[in-house]
């Protein structure tokens, strides 16, 4: 297993900092963010320590999803966001895989919930066919 | 198999509308979005019909985080996102769960990619732990 002494989920995961712990398995832990954007916002991370998805092995990708899903339901929230930032241009804060369970309460707008900007580039399905050829010939 | 003669991702995966596909295994599809706000933004969605990630199986769901993650490594970028949307107010458009990979690019800001709202909202300790014990008695 994967760990970082200095990092701050997995220290939470080693039971050293406590959390609002929802859910555990062998490899996931879901917990309350105790920085929420909206009432309800939780965490879901992997046991094993990875900055980065892609730094995940598959072996323990399992449960994330049905650990989300289960407090999708539990919450019982119309609608909700499911993001996971690498990078901090991409916004993430803690060096450790996390996905958000973030609700959007009826009426909300940006006060509360996930705040999308979505720039749209316009490209032409020229510019598309190009980037498919270059990510195509990666997999 | 759940699937809906009127939804535009179901057609794609029966290959009645064409798609620039980039994995597909016995339970999801991977391809590019066609309006994509970063180059290289693609799409991972399941074969199952399912509006929202709280109604797709646990079964249906095995397969999503590892073509996420090969669509990332093979992609390059340091920074991304990863993001499922849930409901028009959560930003969702297309009514069969969707997970974004969404590139952000060196440099970017916020004319590519996601940009990402975080309108924290204070919640006391006590606050989070009524959140917490109203849905830990749901699980």
């Amino acid at each position: 297993m994967s760990s970082l002494a200095s990092c701050i989920f997995c220290k939470i995961i080693k039971g050293e900092i406590p959390c609002f712990k929802l859910i555990e398995t062998e490899t996931v832990l879901a917990f309350m963010d105790i920085g929420p954007i909206a009432k309800g916002h939780c965490l879901v991370i992997p046991k094993y320590h990875a900055a980065k998805l892609a730094d995940l092995p598959e072996d323990q990708m399992g449960d994330i999803l049905p650990a989300l899903t289960k407090i999708a339901k539990a919450s019982g929230y119309e609608d909700y966001n499911i993001l996971q930032n690498n990078g901090r241009p991409a916004h993430q804060e803690v060096d450790h895989v996390h996905f958000h369970y973030i609700p959007k309460p009826a009426g909300a707008g940006d006060k509360a919930g996930l705040v999308v900007g979505w720039p749209i580039q316009g490209l032409s399905k020229e510019d598309i066919q190009k980037a498919y050829d270059e990510l195509k010939g990666k997999l």
